[in-house]
């Protein structure tokens, strides 16, 4: 274990604002002033300082920076996604828009533990970053985190939250949902059946409506005997099938609640002999590409955008630590992914 | 966009050593020493300066802590895996372990993108962490990172490095696929196909002769019309079962390169009416819960351990940081876990 007060003997230190002091015979706000290019000095002295700190190769230290500043310049990111699925995308995206505020992510993955996910928010708060975004799989909404009364911004990013006060930002599961009615609609099918999640998620009700919404809009029924809730796997999508040929032998599409069910739901059609596309169309929700992409065929579906909804975290985040307030949800549009299972032109097209 | 000189003007500030130094009447040095525990100091003065810190509600400071130890209590994770699936065990396992030393993770997403490669590298290294650690796929082995003559210890979890003088931790693929040979042969089956991916990788070619060794210890011929190396996909998994019944028969049990490649197998095994596990017994290679649990039947296969590869790889670091000296690689053992395509006993029972 490392004893913080033994530096490590093997290394040499790297250069401090104290040595580029000594070395430069000037104080040390005089480098800081020199280096931040602030307060009053003589272009000599600047220019002394700057000279011997790239010298000595002295790094800016953004610690030093931060304490000056108030400003930690990191913030933290919390992910209950066990699986990085969902959370990598996002992160990422938050990293795009953070890097050039040269703000930095610490990365804590809570996995659905409530004491670690306390711990990491301690830990947070104690290193005093700027603001915390919350990330996670979309289950029961989540209570908000507590901060214990201090004042951090808090953003959640694609996690269902129950506090109608927080700030969070999800994907437009409706209008998803939409454009694949559309699709499907578009492609001449008119008996279109749904098999999705289970219903307690948001999400699902979210995609159902759309879904809904679309069929209707073009004069088509919505019934409920074509609508099956189960859970979030292929062993569902495969069991569905059964269900759904014995109740409605005469559909023609299939609009999936995830990519994983979809893939069950081809799988179980081509082991009875009905064609995909040809026979039944099918449509997913995830654009998970190790699922679409290895199922046969592979799978037209919706993309939630996931950077780019990370990328508008960022961005609302570095607008809350700069003071904005924000409330509520805030849907981000999703996206047609078209391969070949709706039947649709060629595959790899990508509409939006 | 915000700006580091204007304080946001909605949100209470957090008290500062400062202002405990102020309400209680006392310098800040000494109130540092006081909440340090360090110095010389009257027990009614001690007493006085925490009271007075817990009355505001000031937090210690990781920041002003580390800038007086010359330790950032801080590590960056380079992460080079887009989908997340290896690099987020191996980032809980790095967290499991430095959490107790306190230390918290900046977790940087590369995604094999050499220029934001180096521009986190510059961001670590001005935040003066304590040491990097770099994860990601292992394609090539990647050349190791560039600290521009910066003196930060560096490991590499999961990534395959070209410098022999770099020190790093992979699993122990060949005792891997040994452990699946051993698992086919105890339960009869002579006749042994290896399907897997890209023969330029090392883990392939580890796995290989892993699967080799088991073979050739109990006597079993090592016959290379029998391996076939491919694409890390199930697509290849099912192009190969063509290639090889075409050409062999009477095998049976296929020894995969990875979970995705298994379950390729199994699906053309299956819609060639060959039984798994009956007529051909399958072992997988990763424990990829969502490929190996949803294949039909699910898939026996070899876990990695990364969570257990990350805590090590934390405990490194820590060793590391306080001045141990490491290089080349180390190799951690992988775990048998028994599901149904191979016909072992009941499913769900782990072996190790």
């Amino acid at each position: 274990m490392a004893s913080p007060d033994d530096p490590a003997p093997t290394r040499p230190r790297p250069a401090t604002i104290w040595d580029v002091a000594h070395a430069a015979g000037v104080s040390v706000g005089t480098v800081s002033k020199a280096l931040n290019g602030r307060g009053q000095l003589r272009a000599e002295t600047r220019e002394a300082v700057r000279t011997t700190a790239a010298r000595l190769g002295f790094r800016p230290n953004d610690l030093a920076q931060s304490l000056l500043r108030k400003r930690s310049f990191t913030i933290g990111l919390i992910s209950t996604d066990r699986y990085g699925r969902f959370s990598i995308p996002v992160l990422e995206g938050i990293e795009d828009a953070l890097e050039a505020a040269r703000i930095s992510v610490f990365l804590c993955s809570a996995s659905d533990d409530p004491a670690r996910e306390r711990q990491h928010i301690d830990s947070l708060l104690a290193k005093r970053v700027d603001g915390i975004i919350v990330t996670g799989r979309r289950t029961d909404a989540r209570t908000a985190i507590d901060l214990g009364g201090a004042s951090v911004p808090v953003l959640y990013a694609f996690a269902q939250v129950a506090d109608p006060a927080a700030p969070y930002l999800l994907p437009d599961d409706f209008g998803g949902a939409s454009l694949a009615g559309e699709h499907l609609i578009g492609l001449g099918r008119t008996c279109i059946a749904h098999v999705t999640g289970p219903e307690r998620f948001e999400a699902v009700r979210q995609r159902r409506d759309g879904l809904r919404q679309a069929l209707e809009a073009h004069g088509l029924a919505w019934r409920r005997e074509r609508v099956l809730s189960g859970s979030w796997s292929e062993a569902w999508g495969h069991a569905a099938v059964t269900k759904l040929l014995a109740r409605r032998p005469g559909i023609d599409a299939i609009a999936c609640g995830s990519d994983q069910i979809a893939r069950g739901v081809v799988d179980a059609l081509r082991e009875r002999g009905v064609r995909v596309p040809d026979d039944v169309a099918i449509v997913g929700f995830d654009n998970w590409e190790i699922i679409a992409a290895a199922t046969r065929p592979p799978l037209t579906t919706i993309d939630m955008n996931l950077k780019h909804l990370g990328r508008e975290a960022g961005m609302r985040m570095l607008a809350m630590i700069d003071g904005d307030i924000a409330a509520g949800v805030v849907r981000l549009g999703c996206q047609l992914v078209v391969r070949e299972s709706c039947g649709a032109a060629r595959a790899g097209r990508v509409a939006s």
